[in-house]
């Protein structure tokens, strides 16, 4: 079945707010096996409302507006839903004492501009509303359905949640959707969208291909009859895509670099320390993002001059004769940081972040380096040069080579 | 004018992205004197791309596109504007060889996928995206307008603002509208809107109150019918705003608080040293944000452990005395990273981030520490205890704390 949804508010076309409220409803459609059509926004003015009901109504079999529910006089939606349907507003003697109810609680009297908080038409029911004065409406005529939602987005997510979820699962027969996202890195947007294209047909599951700033990401959504048919779509699927992608996938779903190398340090009780110069920092917090990550970071060093790289035991001739920019010094930079912080593996980045060339070198060019207590390797890696993706890519590229380290090694 | 944006992506229909790029320009045109009538999030779908577009094209003056620009097969907004206005997409050899330079630049072969990112139709002209491979389109037709960007943020906000916003300026009649944004920091969004309501009336300009990343924001927006009464306007608010404000704002614009303090350091030939615990990395990394912020900056530390601090010469016995989150940590920390590296001025955080407590001490405390060659002063923040939040506001508290260093000294 088909989904449309209708956000109301002119903060929304004025960009003071920006439309969460949309976010939240579409990530919950799928699973309800409605697919979402379209979302709109439109101002608190009653020909924009009435026009955008029209076309969604005729389009769709469910739409969800949120919105304009308030007491003030912008406040439309309930009125232009009249409109729509042709059917008057009259005030609800239970509904006008609920909302009495609630102002009583807070010790202060209703405003007459209230009651219109409590009105009705005979397709619509009321949907209780314990965070606000505003109740939703329920609206079934000719087959089709609208629900209309506070604007706030606790009121309408707690809403959501508990009314209107349960009330479309039980009413809406028909498909299980599943969502699967596969991460990568190390492979470009296209040569993500090739290789996945040589193993993948259109059809079910959908697959979407996403430029993140962890990498590529590729989202397989999948539409079944029920749970199991769908979960099997989507292993096949991921399947073919893990064996033509193979070691660039490194997570899914709501894995991040971070918590994955957390994970893999913790599972296998080793420590890390960093030495960085061109991320200035950014590794070392990124590390420090996972909660709990004091268990197995040492600390860190932003070590953005030469002195600093050599009183913390980088070689100062190696680095005269190769460039503090190098694949050299980003191992000897790896290998004092685990020295001078006791840790089992040091992970350094040195480059270029730009705008200016540094020992001659382009910005975008970076040397990740990792080391052991046994031995010392490093990696280059060429970023379109703009500073802080530079810094962004560059730190991510280090975790991923940290991560690579990590499953290669016995746990 | 009448404007409308169309939001192309099916990850925003899935709820996976937050539409923060309609909220963006719906924010920049009133600047134009451009009326947003709707925003509409429609999936990379051929049918639903050309419906929405044909829509827009016929109700509005000014359609604005984002996303849909990439090299994938589900990439079809240019497909989609060419069947729109019925021409035919050929490859443009200039746009071809830029593409290929940008593969080239960065070592690296052009996918055979990405040729289509060099298309255009009789009616489009090319705008140009230093930050990605996907030029915009400029498309102008029977009086109308239409603009289609690229969906990455960074890369959409950059055309816009480089490209899009002047054209469109040169080619909209219409009064003169004027931003002018004022950044505080230190009082609360509601505290800011009671000060600000007591200098300021309804009327022009406007002004718009934001919570930020970085502080409150306060927005005014004034319209004349020439430039010179725009900017009196603008000024004698921002007079009024300015007495009652006072120190709390710290900048303007689009300043940035690692902007600020990277100016006031060079102008005053001062270089600068951190040592952070709770922020693991991220206040060094906001230092280093700015382009030629290595001529001030001497390096960092992420001292998470107290081994490491004691090592660095923060006195084990005043942190078994008062605890590794103390004024008297922060400010021997701030001592420690400037003896170290020989900096003027040593800057250090330590802090609880969470989520658990640390010393018996609640997530969300923090305190900076600033040193000179002759003294040194702490100052405590707490801040709601959310981890990456508390990173983020005791990484920027630091640097407000930096900047009233930096401007109470004699220069």
């Amino acid at each position: 079945m088909k989904a449309g949804i209708v956000s109301i508010g002119t903060e929304l076309l004025l960009g003071e707010v920006v439309d969460t409220n949309a976010s939240y409803i579409a990530s919950q459609l799928p699973l309800l096996g409605l697919e979402l059509q379209s979302v709109i926004a439109v101002p608190d003015r009653m020909d924009s409302l009435v026009e955008a009901f029209q076309q969604a109504w005729q389009r769709f079999d469910v739409v969800i507006a949120t919105g304009g529910l308030g007491p003030t006089q912008d406040d439309l939606t309930r009125e232009a839903i009249a409109q729509l349907l042709g059917e008057e507003m009259t005030v609800s003697p239970e509904l006008e004492s609920d909302v009495r109810a609630i102002f009583a609680a807070m010790g202060r009297d209703m405003s007459p501009s209230n009651i219109k908080q409590a009105t009705l038409i005979p397709s619509a029911q009321a949907i209780p509303n314990p965070r606000g004065t505003a109740p939703g409406w329920w609206v079934e005529k000719n087959g089709k359905l609208m629900v209309a939602m506070p604007g706030p987005p606790a009121e309408m997510q707690r809403m959501w949640e508990v009314e209107v979820m349960p009330r479309l699962r039980a009413r809406i027969p028909g498909d299980v959707v599943l969502l699967r996202t596969l991460k990568c890195f190390g492979l470009s947007e296209a040569e993500v969208g090739e290789k996945a294209g040589r193993v993948f047909g259109m059809g079910n599951p959908i697959l979407g291909v996403y430029a993140k700033p962890d990498g590529i990401h590729l989202r397989l959504m999948a539409m079944a009859s029920d749970q199991e048919k769908a979960t099997a779509l989507i292993a096949e699927a991921e399947n073919r895509l893990r064996s033509t992608l193979t070691d660039h996938l490194w997570g899914t779903d709501s894995d991040t670099l971070e918590n994955t190398v957390g994970q893999l340090l913790s599972t296998r009780h080793l420590t890390l320390a960093t030495m960085e110069s061109c991320t200035g920092g950014l590794l070392a917090s990124t590390v420090t993002d996972v909660p709990g990550s004091s268990a197995y970071f040492k600390g860190g060093f932003v070590a953005y001059t030469n002195d600093m790289k050599a009183s913390l035991g980088v070689d100062a001739g190696l680095i005269k004769e190769h460039g503090a920019v190098s694949r050299e010094a980003a191992e000897a930079m790896a290998q004092a940081a685990r020295r001078q912080l006791g840790a089992d593996i040091g992970l350094a980045v040195t480059g270029v972040a730009g705008p200016d060339t540094l020992e001659g070198k382009p910005p975008g060019l970076v040397y990740i380096g990792i080391a052991d207590g046994k031995s010392a390797r490093s990696v280059e890696g060429r970023f379109p040069p703009r500073r802080v993706d530079v810094k962004r890519r560059a730190a991510v590229y280090a975790l991923f080579v940290l991560r690579e380290k990590l499953i290669s090694s016995p746990s």
